[in-house]
């Protein structure tokens, strides 16, 4: 059988059904942003992210530096959204020949301002040669307080749906890069330079996103505990319904209450592309997508930078997105994959 | 500057050696097998390799069932090399369109049949489509006791250096695949059968190793610790020197005492290969490289499969081999690549 008949989650699913934990210390397996370990007084979060040249990133148009950056923040956007804090990374990477020692350099002061910036450390790690191509994988460890570890599984009837920032930028960004890089292989000009004016926040999303490790402080400043948690890196409609499917129920999402950002409104109307479906399946925002309990509705309105964009209903009402013109539209099983293709 | 000028390990002193730990829970970063951290009463060790198509495995003669066993066993090595014990793994593959659902699965059942036989949990890890072959990167998490773990760094002079099982085995299996390999590849007939009769453990060495778990047990119960550790990935020759630089001392290493199994020396014979080279340098032995105080040696002498091999000095006695006719050579900064190349 294809992959592709099957799909990436489905894949992962087939593989890992049969996976039954047994040591006391796995708190959590498969099926979330990181794996939980308890390991004493703290517990443990893993994750791990797999970076491949020509998949997840193009070399003609991402500096190594910010692609280092990119690497390492993706990660600790992934222990946040377990409502833990990002301490330890091991980064593993492939070289072909065609890459300089300057080159890789690049890349590891990439990872390193990003380590310092989130107060993270960098502790291990493998680098081997490759045949083809740039190959980066990266596990961050993070520590999360008992009883604090947020699952994508706790979200209860009536629940508030918040996001946090704003959606469908990077991926705008991303649709620029490849605009510009097409131009230029056909002009075959070396002097080409891209007309990025005016859309340099789209380019800063796509190439140099930042992990919400604020909104994290902001919530337990406002002692605010989200009953289900996950960070958007494939797109709203896939991650509310990871957190609907794993959480039993179903919800409703407001149309106009999602948060987009008026760079990314011009891009998409540049490009033809529908906006909501820009901000739904645009994926690699990395922003929180978050629920909490409607007695939260009050604090949660106090703090910057998060939207509240719909509640969690119950199962049977199935997962909604609510339109502009009072209509429900079921949302469908599509990650980013089905945009970008 | 070309990576090949500088080497795998100069390569990562110079990307690593600006990396400073912040963190209270980081207590031991990049320069062992494993990191380790403080997550409260137990110690936790993070390992992580990646493993790519065409440069660490061959799929013309690995079955893809063996492949998800070795690369799960490798990094539960590393783990016992600290004397630890491997608790999750987390897996993250990168597939091209050349693979089928059927082969990822089987990749998965040797993954999960290492995981069952070393009771060690699958936690998460990350599927991606790749452009070029099959990329495994794996992280391994184990549990180890407060002041038990053992680090390269801890040999003091006079210390007794031992090795288990025997080296040279796997390298010389490798020798007999990529020999197959061509010889399949000149005749071009689909039922050539490889001749591999009385080589059986030379294949099994190289593509099913086993981690010495009975090894780091056996200590244990004889009330030994090891004064460094490390696990025999790259070669005898490296790993003491690994051993020595990082302790700062010597060592004495004698020829006859270095344990060859007669199979690895039929085979070198066969291919006219210097036989204690092989075994000085083959690599991929997974076998655990030790220093233990003298006053161990009548416990160690009692552990079956623990060879005593030779002994630390003091730095300036520089590391060398003894030789049978009593020679000293000094040991050569050479990886496993050296041989290969």
């Amino acid at each position: 059988m294809q992959i592709s008949e099957l799909g990436e989650f489905n894949l992962i699913k087939r593989l890992t059904e049969s996976v039954k934990l047994h040591n006391a210390s796995s708190a959590k397996g498969i099926g979330d942003d990181c794996a939980v370990m308890n390991y004493g007084e703290k517990q443990v979060l893993a994750t791990t992210d797999v970076l491949l040249e020509g998949i997840h990133f193009d070399l003609t148009y991402t500096p190594l530096k910010h692609l280092g950056y990119k690497s390492a923040v993706v990660n600790f956007s992934d222990i946040y959204a377990m409502n833990g804090q990002p301490k330890q990374l091991l980064v593993t990477i492939g070289i072909s020949k065609r890459f300089e020692v300057e080159q890789i350099e690049e890349l590891y002061s990439g990872l390193l301002l990003a380590c310092s910036k989130y107060k993270v450390d960098l502790v291990g790690g493998d680098t081997s040669a490759s045949l083809t191509g740039l190959t980066i994988s990266i596990t961050c460890l993070g520590e999360g307080e008992n009883g604090k570890t947020v699952y994508r599984n706790g979200a209860r009837q009536t629940d508030l749906i918040c996001v946090s920032g704003n959606l469908g930028a990077s991926y705008m960004g991303l649709q620029l890069l490849e605009r510009e890089k097409r131009v230029f292989c056909q002009v075959k000009d070396p002097d080409f330079q891209p007309d990025f004016a005016t859309k340099e926040y789209l380019l800063e999303r796509q190439l140099k996103p930042e992990a919400r490790r604020d909104i994290i402080d902001e919530l337990a400043k406002h002692n605010i505990l989200p009953t289900a948690m996950i960070d958007v890196s494939d797109g709203l409609s896939s991650e509310i319904m990871h957190i609907c499917t794993q959480s039993n129920c179903g919800c409703e999402i407001y149309e106009d209450k999602i948060p987009i950002d008026y760079q990314t409104a011009v891009a998409a109307e540049e490009f033809n592309m529908n906006l909501t479906t820009v901000a739904l399946n645009g994926g690699e925002d990395y922003e929180l997508l978050f629920t909490a309990p409607l007695k939260d509705y009050d604090k949660l309105k106090e703090i910057e930078d998060v939207h509240i964009i719909g509640h969690i209903t119950k199962q049977d009402d199935g997962m909604n997105l609510v339109t502009r013109d009072g209509q429900r539209i079921a949302f469908k099983a599509q990650g980013w994959n089905s945009l970008k293709e």
